[in-house]
């Protein structure tokens, strides 16, 4: 299989991640998102006529979506629950990852260790204050959740934790100090200790 | 079943859409948005910390996020595609539709048919243009991926067609011209046609 990807990229970082956890080697294709290199005639055409990286690419099978990704990669194996209910509660995490945590704390992340902060646009800078409330309390409320449980979901390690791993253990990078949330780091540190584990770039 | 909406909210409406179509019935719980009803202490306390809605409740379990609660109803279905590329497909749509339609085609249409053009704040009213270009980009992929294709994934109607069908069919609220995407159009009719089908309130 093929990894269409920017090593920064937390959310390509992600399907390495459980590629690791898998056993399923990964042929990687590297892009430079800050050199427009997802937007050529080329990539839109044969690759994603959405832009976007990640692409994972099986044969002819081409699928964007880092949570989708992951979860190809995943499904039928231990990283996702068995049961119905623990299924979509793992989905829960991952939407929930994609709407709430990704758009505020990679984005901060994005724009102030890849952009700079004297770099941003007006309506970039319009948007620091929401955005850092709105990363506070998605990583405020990951703590609520794991002050009671050692992982996401149904009590394994999993895809949940694999996909939200991604870019909390880089939200220092963003400007969020993770000290406020000592679950969170608890769970970090137990993630970063999983057999198989494999780091960022 | 329990559905925790607001009658308003596309993301509400699409879990009784699938639901529909597999004949499951909820019981609704209402709840007005626009009045904080939920950000209050007993909502926070016993539906979702994250204090938004939909929630489906299944007896003692509670799942918030919509695409996870329709996969929740669906799973074991013949909304979900049997074949795993398939259903990791249907999964890539559903991500998009919340990273990349959602914040725009949805956004819009609250801003403008419920806040009001002119009560926008300053920091909704910079993001005006941006989330109209996204969500007409959101519309286009659409329009091609549709213009070869009667349904989203796998040659038949499935669960991405009915999440992407919810925010779609109102997008004129947002002041989106749904005439210049045709195959979308046509792709509506189908939807509203399919036996089961229920409308939004």
């Amino acid at each position: 299989m093929i990894l269409h990807e920017d090593p920064r990229s937390g959310n390509c970082y992600k399907i390495r991640l459980a590629a690791a956890h898998l056993g399923v080697p990964l042929d990687r294709r590297f892009y430079d998102i800050m050199q427009g290199e997802t937007r050529t005639p080329e990539f839109l055409a044969k690759v994603n006529g959405d832009g976007r990286i990640p692409v994972l690419q099986d044969g002819d099978l081409l699928l964007p979506e880092s949570n989708a990704a992951c979860y190809y990669l995943a499904d039928g194996s231990p990283l996702v629950p068995a049961g119905r209910f623990e299924r979509a509660d793992m989905l829960r995490w991952m939407f929930w990852e994609q709407y709430s945590h990704e758009p505020n704390v990679a984005t901060l992340r994005f724009w102030l260790a890849f952009i700079g902060a004297d770099r941003l646009s007006d309506s970039q800078r319009v948007l620091l204050g929401s955005k850092r409330e709105a990363g506070e309390a998605a990583l405020s409320l990951m703590d609520r959740h794991l002050a009671e449980r050692d992982w996401f979901v149904g009590g394994a390690f999993g895809l949940a934790d694999i996909v939200l791993y991604a870019y909390t253990h880089v939200a220092d990078a963003g400007g969020f100090d993770l000290g406020r949330y000592p679950a969170v780091g608890a769970w970090l540190s137990r993630v970063a200790a999983m057999p198989r584990h494999v780091p960022m770039d």
